[in-house]
This record gives C-alpha cells, sequence and structure tokens, in this order.
C-alpha cells in the first residue's frame, strides 16, 4: 500500500531552508531510498519522492506565510535533476505509471497555482542537469535560471532515449507557456543531448543564464524581486499540517477519518465517501483559522478529502465508482465556509480556499465515475455542493426521510459555486455545466441562498434525476450495478471527454491530450515491449521499433 | 491497396437526388459492397462507404453552385445509419481504426465546414436509427430533425455495447456544440437502447422532431429556411471534378500527378513530395476560374495533395517521414494564387480555398514527420509557403544552386499566409507558430510580398534552420536518418501536442483529445482482445473485464 503521509523530519530525498521571504529547496535524492527495487540514482525520482515534494509544496504555503518567493536547485553537484527514474518506469504496471504520472503533474500544477495565486513564487535554479522530468519540474516554475558552465544542459530526451512523451506537461509548457516555436520545440524534444545555456536562452527554453561564479547572486537577486511583488504577510506564523492521512484509519474496508469516511462494497466496485459537516464552532475570520489551524472543519476536511482521493486512486484501483456523500448540519456547513467570502483577502483563508480548488481538481481528474447521492440529512451547501457539480451524475432523493431522525436532503448553492472553485478550464463547475446556456446558469446564479427541493433542483438542472423514495433504492442499486458492468478503460475515457467542456488551458491540454496519448504510447510495444526502448536502455542493445505509423 | 477514386455513376451505398436549392443525400449502403470480408447490414458504414460520402461533399461544393441546402437522410425504411461496421472494426488492424476514424472524422469535419462557411447547410432528416456513428453523422449537420414515430432513438452505445468511445466526435459535439449537459450526456451515452423523439428534443440532442406523416413537411420547410439564407449564386454552373486522383500513376515507388510527384526513399522511411508551380496562364477571376475548372493548377493541385495525403496514410504506414518541397516559378505561383484575394467573395473562389484549408489541415494531423526542404528550384509562395508553416522542420538552403538551370531557393509570404488558410485551432500557422509573440508575428506580416534570402528567413523565424550549402546534403540526410530512428508511435505523440498550440475548437479536441483516447482504449484488451468487447459483440457471450481503473 502507497502511503502519502510525510513530514520535514522524514524527508530522504530533500532539504528546505528557510532565509526570510526566500526558501530554498534543495533535491537531494537517496539513491537507496526508492519505493521499489531500484536505485534512485542522480536526483532521478519516483513517486516516494514526489510524495515528499508535494507535502513540500503545502507546508511553504501553509505554514510559512513570511516565504514569498522559493528558490528550487538540485542538492547534488552539477545536477539538477534527471527526471523520472527510468528503472521504475519500465518495472511499473500501467496503471501505476499512469497514476505516477497524473500525481506528478497535479504536484507541479500546484507549484504553478503558488506562484499565480498564494504571492510564492517558484524560481528554478538549475545548477547543473537537468533532463526530462527534471526540466520539466523546472517549467512548472515562473522563472528558470540556468547555469552556463559549459556543460549543464536541460533537455527532454524521452522521445529519442525511450520512445515515450516527456510526461509532467513538458512539450505543452514549452510551447503554450513559453512560447517557444514548434519547430525548435522538436529540435529540443529531439535532440537526447538537450542544450546548453545561450541556446536555451535564446530559444526561451530558460529565462536567465548565469556562470558559476556569479549564479548564487543572480538567484537570490531574482528571488528577491519576486518577493518584493508577494502580498504575502511579512509577519505572524502559519499553521501546521499535520501527515497527510494523519487522521485516517486505512482498512480493507475503507477508510475512517474525523470528517471524511470511506466504505468500499467490492461486489459493486464502489466506494462510498462521507463527508461530515462541521460540528461547533468555526473560525469566522482569518485570525481565527490561524489559531484553529486543522483544528477547523474547512482545512481538515479537505485535507482529508485529499488523502481520501489519492489513497483509493493508488491503492483500490479496482474500485470504479466513487459514491459523494454528505451528512450533517447544512446551517453548520454555510457558517463554516462564509469565511471564504468574507475575510476571502485573508492570506490563509485564500491558502484554503486555493486548497479546495486544487483538491477538487483532483477529483474531476480522477479516472473514477463519480456519483454523487443527495440523501436524506445531506448537507451539500457551498463547498460540499461542488461535489454535486463534479459528479457525472447526481440523484436526488424526492420524499420524506424514513428516519425521523434525518431531515430532508439538502442542496443548497452559495456564492463560493459562483467562481470561487474553478476546474481546470478556468471556469466553475456551474458554468462548465450550463456551456453555452447563459440564461441557465444566470437562473441557477439566483437561486444562490436558497435551499433547493428535490424538484426545484431539477427545475434549476443542478441535479441529474430526483427520484422518489419508493424508486430510490432500486433505481441507484441498478445504475451502480450496470455502471460496473462496463469496461472500465471505455468510462475513463468517455469521463474525460465529458467532464472539460468550453476552453482549454495548459492544464487541460496535459491531462487530456498529453496524458491521453501517453497512455497510448504506454500500451505500445515500441515503448514498453521486450525489445522496446524502457526496457533495452542501458542495456546497451538497441530497441526493435515496428515502423507502422498509425 | 486502398483507392479514393468513386464518382456518381459508380456509387454503391449512396444516391443524390437534386431539386433546385435543396440536394438530398440518402444512404443506402449495400450489405455486400464492402472493402472486406463483412456484411455492411442496416446502413452500417466502412471506409468504402465514407470515400463515396466525401465524394459527395465535394461534388455538392463544387459542381452544384445552386445547392444551398443538403438533407442527409437514410434510404432505408426506419434506419438512418447504424454507424461503423462493428465486424469491420473488430477484424482491422490498429493501424486501420485509427487511419479510419481520422478520415470518417475529417468528412465529418468537412461537412460542418459546408454549413459554416460555404452556404450549403447540412440537415439530418433522421428517419429512423441512428446509432453510434450514425447518430454522430447526424451531429455533424448543423440542424437534426428526428422522426417521432415511438421506436426510432438516436444511441451512442459505444461504451456499453463495445467498450470503445463513439469515434467521430460524437461526445465532444453532444457537450461543446450542442450544450448537453454533461451528466445527460453520461446518461445517453450509457444507455444502449438510445432515446427516443421527445426526450431527445428535450435534452437538445436534436433540433425538431416530428411524426412520420408530417416529417417530409417539416425537413422541407426547415432545408428552404437555410436554403434561405445562402449567398451561393441562384444560377450559372459548376466546375467537374474528376475522381479522386484519377491524375495520378501510383507505383511502388510513389505517385505521379500532374502537380504532384511522390517518391519513396524505403530505407530512409520518407517519401519526397514534390509539389510544381503552375505553367502557363492561369484564371485571374471567378468567372475564368469556373471556365477552367481543374484544368486550373489551383484546384488541380490541390486535388492531387489531397489524393497524395490519403495515399501514403493508409497505403504506406512505413513511410513515417514527409519530405515537403516545391518546383517552379514564384511569380507563376503568386500569380495564380492571387485570385484567392482578388476575388475572394466569388463562389468557387471561395471553395478553391476552403478545400487548400481542409487540405493543409489534413496534414496538420497526418500522423507523420513533416519536414519542408526550401531548395533551390522552389517556389514556396502564399499557399505553398503554407508547407513551410505546417511543417515540423523547414530547412533552407543557404547559398548558390549548384545547378545553373536552377534559381536561388525562394520563400514568400502573401496575404493568403495571413489568415486565409486556418488552422483547425482557429489560427493562421503563422499565428500559432508565434503564439504569445505578436511582435515577432507583426514582424512576419510585414515580409509579406518579399521574397526571402535564407538568412532573412531565419532572421523572421519562419524557417528553422538555413543551412549552409556546403552543409545541406550532410546534414539533411542526417536529420532524415536520425528521425527514422525514433519510435513512430512516440514521435506521432510528439507532433501531434506541439502543432496545436493555443486555443482549442470542436476540431482540435475531437483530433487531439477523442482519438488519443481512442486510440488508448484501441489497445486495451477490454476492447480488442480476445475476450474484450469488440469480439463478443453479436456472440451471445459476454466481453471478461479487467476491472482496474489507471
Amino acid at each position: 500500500m502507497i502511503a502519502f503521509a510525510t513530514d520535514p523530519d522524514t524527508y530522504r530525498h530533500w532539504r528546505v531552508d528557510y532565509d526570510g521571504p526566500v526558501a530554498t529547496v534543495s533535491m537531494q535524492v537517496d539513491p537507496r531510498g526508492g519505493l521499489g527495487d531500484y536505485e534512485l540514482k542522480l536526483n532521478s525520482y519516483d513517486l516516494g519522492v514526489d510524495i515528499e515534494l508535494y507535502d513540500i509544496v503545502q507546508r511553504l504555503r501553509f505554514e510559512h506565510p513570511e516565504v514569498r518567493a522559493v528558490v528550487l536547485t538540485g542538492g547534488i553537484d552539477k545536477m539538477f535533476c534527471a527526471g523520472a527514474n527510468i528503472q521504475m518506469l519500465a518495472g511499473s504496471t500501467h496503471g501505476h505509471k499512469v497514476n505516477f504520472c497524473k500525481f506528478t503533474n497535479e504536484t507541479r500544477n500546484g507549484i504553478e497555482d503558488a506562484s499565480a495565486h498564494s504571492g510564492q513564487t517558484w524560481i528554478a535554479a538549475v545548477n547543473g542537469t537537468a533532463a526530462g522530468g527534471g526540466y520539466e519540474l523546472a517549467l512548472a516554475c515562473a522563472d528558470i535560471i540556468l547555469i552556463d558552465d559549459r556543460a549543464s544542459t536541460v533537455s527532454l530526451p524521452e522521445v529519442p532515449l525511450l520512445a515515450v512523451l516527456p510526461g509532467t506537461g513538458g512539450l505543452t509548457r514549452v510551447v503554450d507557456k513559453r512560447h517557444v516555436r514548434r519547430d525548435l520545440a522538436d529540435v529540443f524534444a529531439t535532440r537526447a543531448e538537450g542544450v546548453k545555456a545561450e541556446q536555451a536562452l535564446h530559444w526561451g527554453l530558460v529565462d536567465a543564464i548565469a556562470p558559476k561564479s556569479g549564479f548564487a547572486t543572480v538567484v537570490q537577486a531574482r528571488a528577491e524581486a519576486f518577493a518584493a511583488t508577494s502580498d504575502r504577510p511579512m509577519e505572524g506564523s502559519g499553521v501546521a499540517l499535520p501527515r497527510l492521512g494523519a487522521s485516517a484509519t486505512v482498512s480493507a474496508d475503507g477508510l475512517r477519518a474525523t470528517s471524511v469516511d470511506v466504505s468500499i462494497d467490492r461486489d459493486l466496485g464502489a466506494a462510498r465517501i462521507v463527508v461530515k459537516g462541521p460540528t461547533g464552532p468555526q473560525p469566522t475570520t482569518g485570525d481565527e483559522l490561524i489559531a484553529a489551524g486543522v483544528q477547523s472543519w474547512l482545512l481538515s476536511t479537505v485535507s482529508e478529502l485529499d488523502h481520501a482521493i489519492l489513497h483509493l486512486r493508488f491503492n483500490e484501483p479496482e474500485v470504479g465508482t466513487w459514491i459523494l456523500t454528505t451528512e450533517g448540519d447544512p446551517d453548520e456547513v454555510a457558517s463554516a465556509e462564509q469565511i471564504l467570502i468574507s475575510d476571502a483577502d485573508h492570506w490563509l483563508v485564500r491558502e484554503c480556499r486555493l486548497y479546495w480548488t486544487r483538491t477538487l481538481k483532483r477529483l474531476d481528474v480522477s479516472s473514477r465515475t463519480l456519483v454523487t447521492l443527495i440523501e436524506p440529512g445531506s448537507c451539500f451547501v457551498g463547498v460540499l455542493a461542488e461535489l454535486v457539480l463534479a459528479a457525472d451524475r447526481a440523484l436526488m432523493f424526492d420524499g420524506e426521510p424514513s428516519s425521523s431522525s434525518r431531515s430532508a436532503p439538502v442542496l443548497r448553492l452559495t456564492d463560493v459555486n459562483d467562481g470561487q472553485l474553478p476546474m481546470s478550464n478556468g471556469l466553475s463547475r456551474l458554468r462548465t455545466r450550463f456551456w453555452g446556456r447563459d440564461t441557465v446558469h444566470a437562473a441557477a446564479i439566483d437561486r444562490i441562498g436558497k435551499q433547493l427541493t428535490a424538484s426545484e433542483a431539477a427545475d434549476a438542472e443542478v441535479i441529474t434525476n430526483a427520484l422518489d423514495e419508493i424508486d430510490w433504492d432500486d433505481e441507484v442499486r441498478l445504475m451502480l450495478e450496470e455502471r460496473n458492468s462496463f469496461s472500465p478503460d471505455a468510462l475513463t475515457g468517455l469521463e474525460a471527454n465529458l467532464r472539460f467542456v468550453g476552453p482549454e488551458t495548459l492544464e487541460t491540454k496535459i491531462f487530456a491530450r498529453l496524458a491521453a496519448w501517453q497512455n497510448w504510447i504506454f500500451q505500445r510495444p515500441n515503448a514498453v515491449g521486450p525489445n522496446g526502448a524502457l526496457h533495452s536502455y542501458g542495456t546497451g542493445s538497441r530497441p526493435q521499433f515496428d515502423e507502422g505509423r498509425v
């Protein structure tokens, strides 16, 4: 089982140094610290290395309000990062490769999100070779400085050496983010030896170059310049994050945490995820949120949801359907999330909102069917109403609760649903849902703040169906059974094609186009067959290719 | 070998009826007329059926200026179209499936292009069942009328029945073009039995419904309404198109036609495509173009290029690199294409420009490396300069021609390159090339009309490299050999990810996202394995799925 819990005391692969507004994150991978039976040479990484990086990104945001610029560099002489470990890739199942790529992509998107929205700009100080995933890590930073030592290069050698694509957005970021001309990008991505400083600068692959003697000075100056533009507070403390999943007890049946429970029904291939609303008073200002920290419902719940998604993705691949439900007092949810609007500009409130945004995006790109059930006792309000809008189908119980202890099912949109938690296409889930139907969208916005009955929710088109109480159990079960009878691959493709309408962004291009092509290539004998490039790499024998184009 | 030549006298699967401004295209597939050993039951189609449809779309545009609306209907009682033939799919190689899907997608995009830009609106008169690719054919029309007979349905049953995706844009068009809510789209695309008239109208899957008694009247009325909005001429004649490839002699070495030659170097895995400039006077007005017809260089060349691309795609899959070259007098090219600007609004000039646009798009989505060589004697002007801008790499010879009979290499942008021939992302190839670099783009636009030397072309960034005459032969050969040593799959993925920057459209989503997912699914045992859905369909046994999600 893959666990995601880590903290600075247990990092094996990274060091973080703090110096006022500038933190420095140094990659120094322990070659013997891999999750599997391979050696992580030359700052190459596997999932375990990236789990630590994710932890670093998160803690910098929440625990260090004073950090306004983050320098990412290689902690090994002449080596920034050699990318994903090839032995690891060659020895992994298809499913692990795909999940690994998705997680690493999400971490890199999170780095971009910190630069863009948190006032914490990431700068790549490329102190030596940055190959493949190594250069892609640099590409996720807002600024890339490459050492000009006549030896160090940036490169994307995946196509010529491994017969696969750069898997963490390298191609897309080179042309779409950095505006490198597509023919130069083609030359670059087929040149195994890469590009040295001057040419890299000329082609737009990096933002600055500096000789070894002046490298640290240039990096520091640029970091300080970015730091000066930040709106993060100069003083005050952050909130300590627990290890991811610390509050969860994982078992064969699912997991139990404070606000998130998961129960797995293996016959149905489904996991029921219950998100529980808050109990007890919640912070009403950013400063109270700092004091409450992860005791606050808003922060603990998103963290538990994040963990549950990752656990199910990696450790329960045969559970194809995630049933999203909620339990609790709707007014308590409304009250707890009100801070996202009322103190929106507070740095920690913003972080909290951005964490919800990223976690809901994780849901969007999870290759699982998402079914939301709006049942008696539910509290789908605001942030939790996003679970309705994120679903492939949302069904609402229409009738009287059978137990007097349960209230009628609750669905209530709030201002949070009106653009505070955008999808990776840049639109709110409401806007995405009503793409090209502005009147229906406006009508839904008009219902903000109102508790919707099943028929009102159906009229407003925010649910798929209202089901009569008499039919509820049978129809839900039938739908889940039917879903479980379909090909998981076809469902993955179907869902990926329906979830993101309208405009495309770097992120949607990476998850849709790049990831789909890479999934395809990861199936092809030219890459993964016994004579394919992934297996022949490093053996001295050349791969055998079927030359047919498709 | 697959041939693309056909004409109305030899159609086996379609009938076209003309009635003034409204033409009716009826699908009535000959069950025994398939290209392979399968029966094309119930208006199901294979590549041969679609080659005829492509011919129909082309001839309606060029030969029938008077046709302003096209009704597409099923020529079999209660059957519109059952989609791609499943036996054909199950028995095809991966490469054929992919090429088949690409061609059918291009034909459907061509139908949309006719509705949007040619004043020839396609209307689907769905007279009976429209399943899978059948409904996708209707989706390519601007208007869908479904018969309300309590039996006929529209459906996308691929996921539940075949464990593959609808392969011709159905998912994308349902949500992005028709704005069907994504959860309803999910229900729809997993409901094998489909949706009948009233619900289809309610969900937005069709534009109108009509009972059998009134069906023809409603269809006619809507067709006439669309016809009334057309700007096509009411009278006058069109130009007869030859059978596609009629002027070409195909051999094992390549093909020879009037303006397009192809020579294959199998050791290099490369085809050299030579496009020859015009000789002799060319039409200078639309009316002269009508008189010249396919004798005109502009029209004959695009048709020959279209044919050459299709031939190489389907019949020469192991030729992974297409080398694009030109030969001729640059002033003659400039003069011949001038009509695209000077008489732009003429209906036939417009058709000619749109045909170039579609053919260049075929090039963009061909999974082959495109290398353009700008050599002595070349005439890369205007429409032909697009071959430079479409290339993954463009190399220009810098020096004196070795033979006195050859002129210096020529590259000259014209107004045609400034938006007349957009890519599927909606941008000109120049704009795409300089995405996010408006100053460089403006500088290139400033050079319109000027003959560029190699160093000027390099300065303007419209080529990848200028190569000195001394190095030319060696460097070109080295580059081609290197390309041929890479995995064809990795190159396909690389090129697909670099060619389309910036905004996405229905077309780019279909070719990038949908096609990539489908390619992946077409590799997976759940679809194509011995116990996969494609093989078990119709046998009575249920497919066996590996339940793991990725």
